[in-house]
């Protein structure tokens, strides 16, 4: 009798899911420099040298963790207003990281993926991944006339976040709710405005 | 005969230089996995002792050389006009970091620091001393009736540099010069329409 597949893609698959959700335990529970592949590999319920060949050590297994994140399903607002979109997007970025208790796995993996070389590679790919499907909706409000002609959609969705980003990951400044509506407000006002159309 | 001092403040303040001029050229030369206090005392020609009695190791010489840039005197732009303090202000950064040679130093300074807790530490004072000092050109265009009353200052200041922070150090999306007057100029519309001004 075969056992039965709990998740699509076989053993494999299963595996992967397994080290990626031991991954983020560990390094919601631990400082970076308490992490090992060990801790992984036994949470996980993984033979060590499967982790290692697969993974290499603690680097390649966050870098891991951010490439499933990078490639989950995510909503992009679309209410059909981009102001609304933007205050959506920014809400989010606040939600997802700054709540002290929901936000620590994802602070976590992306203050982790800054401790390494390897980890800082997923991050970028994260990142443009990221900014790639949220462009859409800035795309979409030009199409509606919302925005001008030319605006830059990545350049637009980046004001409406990297305030937030900046505080979470570089100054360490405290977010309140209202600094995602600041954020999104202060991009979609300089957008109208024109200040992110490219020009030639 | 006494030694000449080459530098105010005497012996601790001639170690204290030495010391943070060779961790800024080991940490440019150098990984940061390959990063040692030994070398930094050998460069700075200081006993290793007399190293890790004061910084611990590399975490705390990166801090130090954080803490003495913080502490540098630093021009904030004062034109008279807030766009043009803002354009120079983001511009700063940008010239500080984006320059592949010229800014390999400041940029792997941040990386560094970003890869211990006793570094992002020293990197959150860092940020916090810099808003603080560039917080005044907007106070002073609130003055003289640039923006409006009310307007938070580091708040502006943030929206102004912090998308460029955010592709040198999160999304490692390349710069160009544009990057900067963009960002200064979205920072400027929006304040101007009053997207940074607090309510109660």
């Amino acid at each position: 009798m075969k056992p039965v597949e709990k998740r699509p893609g076989g053993r494999s698959a299963r595996v992967l899911a397994d080290v990626v959700a031991a991954t983020l335990a560990e390094v919601t529970e631990k400082p970076y420099d308490e992490l090992t592949a060990e801790a992984v590999a036994a949470r996980a319920g993984v033979h060590k040298a499967t982790l290692y060949r697969r993974w290499g050590g603690v680097d390649g297994l966050i870098a891991q963790a951010l490439e499933s994140s990078a490639g989950q399903e995510w909503p992009v607002p679309d209410t059909g207003a981009v102001g609304r979109d933007l205050r959506l997007l920014a809400g989010e970025v606040h939600r997802v990281f700054a709540d002290p208790e929901a936000g620590a796995t994802p602070r976590a993996l992306i203050a982790a993926a800054l401790r390494s070389e390897r980890g800082a590679a997923a991050l970028h790919a994260f990142f443009a991944a990221r900014h790639r499907q949220a462009a859409v909706l800035v795309s979409r409000a030009v199409v509606r006339g919302e925005l001008p002609d030319g605006t830059d959609p990545v350049a637009l969705v980046r004001a409406a976040t990297a305030p937030l980003y900046h505080c979470l990951f570089l100054t360490g400044e405290p977010l309140d709710g209202r600094d995602a509506d600041r954020a999104a407000e202060a991009a979609l006002v300089a957008g109208r405005a024109g200040a992110f159309v490219n020009q030639g």
